[in-house]
């Protein structure tokens, strides 16, 4: 660069975003418009790439994007090889290209900068979601984009918005779970964590703490075929709507700046090359506003997978006509295809302007042009912030919030001086507590097992023995015999670590990898032999799961005292589990998601849509009948709802009906619904519990779910007392999309159940 | 009558028929046409029912329709009393009432006239559908269709032309299976059975020995949630169109005269208050010109399950607007609502009159009007014509060709001189092999059971002992003990008699009753015990599987050396098992639908839709993995197909492309493709070989299927000999159905495969 002159607007800060767009992009030539919507995958940028690999792809395709850590996933990037590498590529694009573009990094912290070593590692999502607490899961989000821009990364790929609609599914454990209503509340949460509290029209948080957070994967992904990843979800339009793009518009409210879309097909199109979805939906009707980009191979999957293209260019043309602004990681390609499109007269150039226009929105909304060289990153303050003592206590929290007890005859919580046999293969494991989108091996991780933190919390003596791994004996025996001495076993039980490592085992395909669907949901067999065998000693077991996904465990909900599903807890799980255990915690968790009993009985959601009573029955079948209901979790403490009233009252200014689009019926829409309810603690223990607001239509123009949740509330009671809480719920969310005339409220009269109790409201 | 005048227009033959409705329409009151498009239950006509009770729903509400036979379900109804009955109730709405409107009396002859004492009974739906047999689907309709017609009915309510996709679902045994186009071709072949060659045009068939034919259940009801009856098929629009609706196309081709809506909702919209599906989807786009009858309590389903309407009278309003023509059985009040309707100005008198043309049409066409005293109905030709000989040889013939045999290492065909043991709960009951839409007692039923059979067989010794119910275990030793004795143990294993009696045992909707959901299709643990203990007697095993739907047989199909699928195949099944097992019958059945390994993998169709490979596999998994394929069966001759060639030539005159509607890309559409392949009998038996052709269009607009089943030819070769088998395309059936767009056939690459054997074709 020529510092003799006046430098051009892009790069005065004082100029207006929109003149340094303008001035920049007149400035840049169509390879350097091709690369800057295009990323590459840096690797871990320790072993298995060079960053001579990324400054070579820089030079010669121009590219604006890099993720640098992630999964790899083998391996933990240390704090300091992160910090280096960002700042290597930084500087590089700044001061060695043309423009001086600088590179936007993303990364997958999807629970937690987990790739990195000493991060703070959150529960994943359902695991969170069992907390039903929003502001714990912005807290936990906040602290994640803290640890995130510490080393140096921008965009986070989260939060999944996907409804979990089917527990075979190998990304069910990265979804809040079943309900629409908890996944759009929960997902909003965690754009305000990300993002902060932003303008809301997707633009880049100016807060140096923050990041750009990532809706994904629109528009539904969640209920894929046989649970088979990435196979279609072909739903129809009303639940399409209702279900799926529901929790999106939470999203979208809460300013997500980036969507990035599904990799399945819905009504034969792929999310991907879709402009129904990406451009009418998504744009048009939902007005987005912020950038698209695209999933891993996304864009690939057109011509090699879903054959709705012709070739690689084909499949080019058709995302960015359709609305995919940024090709991710893994495409460098993508932008020679894009130059020979836009020569070929095959894609309109402004189409690629219209995208580079929001990538450059985002690095000047991010200050990436008006950083100092030292302001890029720093290591000490990288060393300082991951793993810091208060993001660990969060990360505790939500571990601790998101323990749900499914069953207990008594024994829980322990007393604290029993003698304790731990066993089974999620014991002593402190990498299957992390469940996936974290590091493979434990390279000095923090935190403590199952087993250590049992350890710490009984006065008694504890025993180990694992009894299998997670698909095999292994000295039963011994686990058995041991267990027999003890006053009470507790069985760490479940899944292992998701999410494949490159390499060869991967590329086997084994169970454990690739997000594995599992059409059995039952333990391995050798994991229910152990729990029979221990049971049988007549030692009273705790069953406590590991898992990423509900597995059925009717055996044991019949025969043993006590069930504790821990879901994938993080690095702090094992301390939150035995804290739990020994009552220390109140577990206060509550499944988001229905466990059911058996695999034929799939689908399991409280929200099923009514149906006719088959002829020859007298009454309407309970057609849902799962193991554990959504909702469900038991306290230490005894809680009583009474005196239920549901009232309407006009809504209040800035609630979230008043700015809701289309809606039908203006009258009841505007309106809040005020649900009030009596929970008295008659236990003798303090306790939380979450009061549930579930509500059907009487009749309605459309055939609306037997319940569905539209409101919770967390709250603590001392034994004895009582609270009174009120839960608001805008009209709006006892309305639906109605296909061919949107989002409406219709009149009448609605049922409203808390806790088994029962109101009715008419609107 | 006043028999002095000169007759009213209605009345003379002579007169055009559209003079004839709009003179007996000008003289009806509004009760009398409420009540000409309402139906009554007549029960058995014989213990449930008084007569006197129809003629008072006749006096009362004037009602035009009547259910005279079928599903009482539990009593037979005989020849005599049926046409007692059918006569007298006939005589009185001619002769005692106002108008004299004569009655038309309908039927569930789902497999055979399956209801009345004598009649021929076919096996059901996927039986039928393993025969891959138009030709005899379409004779066998049209002997069901002569001895309705024989005891005084005019419509039935069939064919079911459902695609049957969770076998879960208690009706799958009612479909012709997984694959719409099979579906479609068999469907529109039982609607030439029934009606005959008519006019095509919807209208009442002329010939007095056919029966007007019911499509059902429009557009879709064969994938519900769960496999639980009447759940919502919740099926994206491209789906909808593409497998529930195509075959629905081709029975509206073949002329069906009525269309009957399905009780579960789609889109949030239950289809008998949908006018989307009844009134723009049927009428305004297929253009059907038929009428529309609702099913069993549809319409009140509206107001007390879907709850679309606030109650009953709304829930009538909202059908008929929506297209519904006639409220079939169980419906008088119907009759009353509609006045009231009317009355109030809530439904347009218009509306009504569109239905009461539609039905009067319907009378006049099949001459009901012109019936002599003595032509309604002729008892001594209705005892000749049920269970006629060459009827039930008919019967016994699509028995033989549906049998599938699924796994034979070599000890089928049976010499003939082997002492066999019969054993299952399945091989000694006729009602059993009925499974449904039939009579529940064997009440002097024709045919022989399988061990009836057998024992006809073989010059060896029989012995026979169940060993179990169809649940549990009854004396299994005994069983064991005699298999061991034998050379050959046939197990007739399976399901029981489908469809609840009325009553109290079936009001408790046990297992047996209302179309039971199996979540688990195993076997029940009697049966598998039954198999494994006489397989380890080392007597050799042939289980012959007697169900309504697939069954997951993993332990048989690798332990057991030979295995039959015999469906449930009516009253001659007996016989063409034991034909088949004996070598006098070459099993040419095969699979219409896929057998799954387990229940999670669920839903398995060989025509899935393409999609990613998961991140990290090498090659795309093969999502479709059943423990038998569809269209798998063996011969016990051997074929070789070889030298496949496709190619594309114009279409003839009259071929079903050119009548095809809204076809986007016209030249392809118009051609038909000729496949053609040499097929070879190398076995030392005569066999009967069925060519299916597959196609997959290699890159479209829309995600196509892997593949999907294009066209079908059975072919029967002598030993040695070689045939070549041209198989007629037309390249409409390529296309598919585009959202916004409707059917296109695109120009393009198409492979098309035939027995493991590909080809390409340039369209």
């Amino acid at each position: 660069m020529d510092d003799r002159a006046e430098p051009p607007a892009y790069r005065r800060e004082s100029a207006p975003t929109d003149e340094r767009i303008d001035d920049l992009l007149g400035r840049m030539t169509l390879p350097e418009k091709a690369g800057q919507v295009t990323g590459t995958w840096a690797g871990t940028l320790r072993e298995t790439h060079d960053l001579d690999d990324v400054k070579a792809a820089i030079d010669d395709r121009h590219l604006g994007f890099a993720a640098p850590f992630g999964w790899g996933g083998a391996l933990a990037t240390t704090p300091e090889d992160a910090v280096a590498a960002v700042e290597e590529l930084q500087t590089y694009a700044r001061e060695e290209t043309r423009l001086g573009v600088p590179l936007l990094f993303s990364v997958d912290a999807v629970h937690g900068h987990a790739y990195v070593s000493g991060a703070t590692v959150f529960p994943n999502g359902l695991g969170a979601a069992a907390t039903w607490d929003p502001e714990g899961i912005e807290a936990a989000a906040a602290v994640t984009a803290r640890e995130v821009r510490a080393t140096g990364a921008h965009q986070n790929y989260g939060p999944t918005v996907d409804v979990g609609r089917d527990p075979r599914w190998g990304r069910v454990f990265e979804t809040f779970g079943e309900s629409p209503h908890l996944v759009g509340e929960l997902a909003a949460a965690k754009v305000r964590g990300y993002q902060g509290e932003g303008p809301g029209d997707s633009a880049a948080p100016s807060d140096p703490d923050r990041v750009v957070a990532t809706a994904k994967h629109f528009p539904a992904y969640g209920e894929p075929e046989r649970g088979e990843d990435a196979s279609p979800v072909d739903v129809s339009e009303y639940k399409l709507r209702n279900t799926f793009v529901r929790p999106f518009e939470r999203a979208l409210d809460a300013g997500v700046a980036s969507v990035m879309p599904s990799y399945n097909s819905i009504d034969g199109e792929p999310s991907h090359g879709s402009a129904a979805f990406l451009d009418r939906l998504l744009r048009e009707e939902l007005g987005f506003e912020g950038h698209v980009v695209s999933d891993w191979n996304g864009i690939r999957h057109l011509h090699e997978d879903h054959r709705t293209a012709a070739d690689h260019a084909d499949g080019v043309r058709q995302a960015r006509e359709a609305g995919v602004d940024v090709a991710s990681v893994g495409h460098a390609p993508h932008a020679d295809r894009v130059v020979e499109l836009v020569e070929a007269g095959d894609l309109d150039e402004a189409t690629l302007d219209r995208a580079v226009r929001r990538v450059l929105r985002l690095k000047f909304g991010l200050g990436l042009f008006d950083e100092g060289p030292d302001e890029i990153v720093d290591e000490d303050e990288a060393a300082e912030t991951l793993g810091a003592p208060a993001h660990r206590e969060r990360a505790r929290e939500t571990a601790r919030d998101s323990m749900t007890l499914l069953e207990n005859d008594g024994l829980l919580p322990l007393a604290g001086d029993e003698d304790v046999f731990v066993g089974g293969p999620n014991a002593d494991d402190l990498v299957d507590q992390l469940g996936g989108w974290s590091v493979a091996r434990d390279e000095g991780l923090p935190g403590k097992t199952i087993r250590e933190a049992v350890a710490d919390a009984t006065a008694g003596e504890v025993t180990y023995a694992p009894g299998t791994t997670l698909d095999e004996a292994a000295d039963v025996d011994a686990a058995v015999e041991a267990a027999r001495e003890a006053d009470v076993a507790v069985l760490a039980l479940g899944e292992g670590w998701y999410i494949h490592e490159f390499g060869p085992e991967a590329q086997a395909g084994t169970e454990t990898g690739n997000w594995p669907t599992r059409g059995d949901l039952r333990l391995p067999e050798a994991q229910r032999e152990l729990v029979r065998r221990v049971h049988e000693t007549g030692t009273p077991v705790v069953g406590v799961l590991v898992t990423g996904r509900p597995l059925i465990v009717d055996w044991m909900a019949e025969h043993v005292p006590a069930i504790l599903m821990a879901y994938f807890p993080g690095t702090e799980g094992g301390v939150a589990v035995a804290e739990t255990l020994f009552g220390e915690n109140d577990p206060s968790g509550r499944l988001p998601i229905s466990v059911p009993r058996d695999e034929g009985d799939l689908p399991q959601h409280h929200d099923a849509l009514a149906h006719p009573t088959p002829i020859g029955a007298d009454e309407h079948p309970d057609s849902y009948d799962p193991l554990f209901e959504f909702g469900h979790g038991l306290s230490y403490a005894d809680f009583e709802t009474a005196d239920l009233s549901a009232s309407v009252e006009p809504a209040t200014a800035g609630s979230p009906a008043s700015d809701d689009e289309g809606v039908g019926d203006a009258a009841p829409a505007d309106r809040t619904v005020r649900v009030s309810v009596a929970v008295s603690n008659v236990g003798d223990r303090a306790g939380t519990e979450t009061v549930q607001v579930y509500a059907r239509q009487r009749h309605a123009s459309r055939v609306r779910p037997v319940r569905s949740l539209v409101g919770f509330e967390r709250v603590t009671l001392d034994p004895g007392e009582t609270g009174r809480v009120e839960v608001s719920v805008p009209a709006e969310r006892l309305g639906f999309y109605k296909p061919r005339e949107g989002h409406v409220v219709e009149s009448g009269i609605y049922r409203i159940d808390v806790d088994g109790a029962s109101t009715t409201l008419d609107l």
